[in-house]
């Protein structure tokens, strides 16, 4: 082995601290064989193309990036002029932990919005387009949307569906961060097509990292009038792999035999039982319904102390005394009922 | 097997078509190992920054990044102000293959200079000072040379060092685009640290992808005031990933043992043999020296055209009847014996 | 005559409604002689130059540039890098009214606080530091504040002293959008530099086509760290006038002789004026105090409709029914008169 | 009279150092009249607007801006996307002189031609158009000429239209930037049509400052598809004056009784008197024809030396001796005899 690494604890700060699940890492493995063309010409990256059609439909086109934080970016890149405007969240991931890629790398403003839960109405919208056509401010163009949100809540198909239809009666496009796509769908038990191409989605992305692959992410484009663009942004916005059958094998992977919806419920699955196992405990309660892979709760600081020395999870606000705590397609129901064991026993010391 | 892949013909094109050296594979796999903190907090990353320290040096900073464009826009950005320009040779990636991320992402003025051979000399950097210090003008503040150029041809290190000379004498840095460091070491037989941190390069990328791994590259500071922007500069450039000891991983297994170093001379020898081959080929010459793993050489349209149906590479400059054949570190003596059978027959039958 | 110009009703839109002061008027035909060198290097510029230390201390230097949105574009760009934030007020003009320039132009995420009366506090910068250092968070460099406010109030002398060694003591500049800094130094009866040199401000603008320039605005640097980069901003951001005298004059005759206090301590007068008159107008009420030249009131629709017929202004929210009134240099008491009588009649007969 | 100005000897350095044409002046004056809307809504922005459509054909639509270099910026971005690039002379302004503004505000690589005089040919766009359709490189969609041309060249109509033609033909636009297009529609003795709408140019600057304006430039838009976003990016690109009518009023003065071709006529002559007045001074030689009111000549160092004690003028490139010569519409020819007279003296005892 080469390197001799630390052993660290079970991780309940991110789906990020997860590793491969087994059948991905058998298909980078087994995508290891004699030499291909690079950058998407090659039979790995048409396999992964066909299965975005057949999972999201025939007018679905996927392109595969690195990262999450690149493809919101290409998609978004997508939808957006020079003086144009995003109206999101103020929880979104694009407006507050991306670095201000935003900013800097699309050249636009975010309209950010306060929200219960995360989660965007078609009334914000509507609220901010008294702008349109002045050319002193900028102008919306997108309405991105996180599925999951970053509160763990999710989007109905019928509330994307009236965030679609309200965003595109005022000639915006609507963007769904997919990061935690999958998350979503396995809560509503409904297919990937459902809440995204027959909700009116536009452009969104369809997230492997956090659900089980090593490093992969598709943006999908259901405009056709963007498909175009797409291959020279992903190469500009420095998210084209050169060795690309390595990425889109895990995405085929993900997608194949719905592995995507296995370890995505299962993470949801452990979500819940975290939830469940402290409703009785004193002095802790949840913030936001669980609706994914994240349970976010109010806890005392000494007993949130406590139980960092053990395990790795982040403070959400910590001034408000709020964790975030999160699952992932490898956690086991023994680790929570470990965790739930050693939250009880801080908080009844506390 | 998940995807029942085509065969592909044994690729000249590019270092890129290889896949993944089989250590390097190892190392993934062993990396997937329970959980880890996410985005380089982990023991994987800790192995990958000493070991660049061991290999360029103490005062060496080493990050990890997703591809080579994004090395070498993250290296750049550091040195970079808003009205700022990059003298680099005109065939110089950044400038002709990043798809102009080096004008969208970093916002300056590349000034392109014609060279021979692919490199820049001290005379070219004085010759552009002209303008250093009217406002009309865009100010040079950074050289970047390519560490094999693209093509082919390899900077000593005493030319390195009278760049980094006549750079620093005029109050500008150094950046190497090192996507193939590893094969001009080879070449010169020397250490890493030698045509780097030893000639006075400020800032580099070194490169993992073309020579064996899946993607990892690494950016690397040797400015001691310029590595606190590294980590909000990856993040912002889209080339953070999450899970990152898999990029480490890499990495290290890349610089351990000096598998960097036999990968890239087994390619430069590879290189070698096929231009060894063609010398006395009739109609076929090489058009520049074979000082890495590339190969560029004329030849008659229809042997192009001949030898394109049964093997993959690029036309150089078609209009000139110029190839480039690349070679890679799983290029065997028998795949470029085949080649260069069929290159005969070829230019036989033309 | 070449224009038969219509003749516009006097305007309470807007101190951009006004026109030129004849003295004003009167430098810009005195500067037509002969010929002069161009970009700022002439007599009058220089003279310009030395009006800026002479009002603002031997350490200020100032740039003249075309507009307000100029003005703080090229400020604050001498204070910002790649991945910064600025901390403002949500009805910051930069934020709200330049067409995404601060996003698109500096590539920076505005923090917009949301405040009483358009004023920034310490608290608010304090509340807004915690991603410091934090790789996925924007990085705030730069505290921006208006004065006047968009709401037509004024920081005093010690608020804006509180405000800076806030921002200081966090490792943050300090900005002023000084579009209608003689505003507020006639508000508080002080000088100019006792509210912006004096007040620890770093970069300010000061702003002379509001108050009966043509076109001509000033950026004014205090940290002399920062000179050296304007005259290369400036230009880059389009703000270069290539006959500058005919700029320069204009900001030496407005700073001499306190021409710029007589302006504008007369057009707060006006304003106070007009907002003494409706005090006692049925459904009419100020939402703002009246501390520079603007007045905001709501009002009854139908009174507003009634009074847009006859007078140029504008709605600021039109669903809460607040209107924006300003005064300028060249607004008359008559002129005040005359729209209090018919906002009056307006009122009564709603 | 406020500033007590040095006066400074006749200046043939550049046309921007003449002064403001006294009827342009009047017309200043003019406008001061009462209360007008800002930022264009007032009558002397639509008579301008009417007489740009006189002047160039019902389908053109002007815009008035501040400054040549905003002129090109705005008129560009109506055209550009992210990944786009501009094909130009390598003597362009916007690539020499803009500060890198192309660059940064435009996000776009220039690809830079060797042009014979300064003039680009068809041949020139069609060979840089390989590029085409590749995701890795800048996709051309812009062909950028100047008129007159930085070397004091003009294109033809013939020549401009063979130009649109090719650009046209692969998908490219053709902007013209027409600081001097006074100066070249003076040459042909042709109208301003002429060698903009009739000749196929889609979008191109028309320039009042060195024509005699105090700083106005005019963006015009002949391709209606393009026209709805001007207001947005001049705003964004800080060239909206707010003060609009005294900018209006100035093109509206130039673009009347043909005062653009008296002008640049009378500044033409000045430069052919000059031109031909040094063909017979020995070790002095013109180097490109005389077009405009530019004359570019080879001279000794000695005599450049002893004229710039008494005259105002550049080098444009001191290696090779060379200095650039400019006229203006205020250049008397006693100015240019003098000139002449202090040019033989200081050639005959060199």
């Amino acid at each position: 082995m080469l390197i001799d690494s630390t052993t660290y604890p079970k991780s309940f700060a991110s789906d990020n601290h997860a590793g491969v699940h087994p059948t991905i890492l058998e298909a980078i493995v087994a995508a290891n064989h004699g030499d291909a063309p690079a950058y998407g010409d090659d039979s790995w990256t048409a396999a992964f193309e066909d299965k975005i059609k057949e999972v999201f439909g025939a007018g679905a086109e996927g392109f595969a990036v690195l990262n999450g934080a690149g493809a919101n970016m290409v998609g978004l890149a997508l939808m957006l002029g020079r003086y144009d405007a995003i109206i999101c969240a103020n929880s979104a991931h694009i407006a507050t932990h991306e670095a201000g890629a935003a900013e800097r790398l699309l050249g636009v403003k975010l309209m950010m919005v306060s929200t219960e839960h995360g989660k965007l109405r078609p009334a914000d919208i509507e609220a901010r387009l008294d702008g349109l056509g002045n050319p002193h401010e900028s102008q919306p163009t997108v309405v991105s949307i996180s599925q999951a949100t970053e509160l763990g809540t999710c989007y109905s198909p019928d509330e994307i569906a009236a965030l679609a239809e309200s965003a595109h009666a005022a000639g915006l496009r609507l963007h769904m961060d997919g990061a935690r796509l999958a998350n979503a769908a396995a809560y509503f038990g409904c297919g990937l097509k459902a809440i995204t191409t027959d909700a009116g989605v536009d452009v969104f992305s369809f997230g492997g990292t956090k659900n089980g692959a090593l490093a992969a992410e598709a943006v999908v484009v259901l405009d056709p009038s963007l498909t175009d663009a797409v291959p020279f942004l992903r190469r500009q916005s420095l998210q084209l792999a050169s060795k690309m059958r390595f990425i889109s094998a895990q995405l085929s992977a993900l997608l194949m035999d719905d592995l995507w919806r296995r370890n995505a419920a299962h993470a949801n699955q452990m979500a819940v039982r975290l939830a469940d196992g402290i409703t009785d405990v004193p002095g802790i309660s949840l913030t936001q319904p669980v609706q994914s892979n994240a349970v976010f709760a109010t806890l005392p600081p000494i007993v949130a102390e406590t139980l960092r020395r053990r395990y790795l999870f982040h403070h959400w606000d910590e001034a408000a005394g709020i964790v975030r705590w999160m699952t992932a397609f490898d956690t086991t129901p023994e680790h929570v009922d470990d965790f739930l064991d050693d939250i009880r026993k801080a908080a009844a010391t506390a």
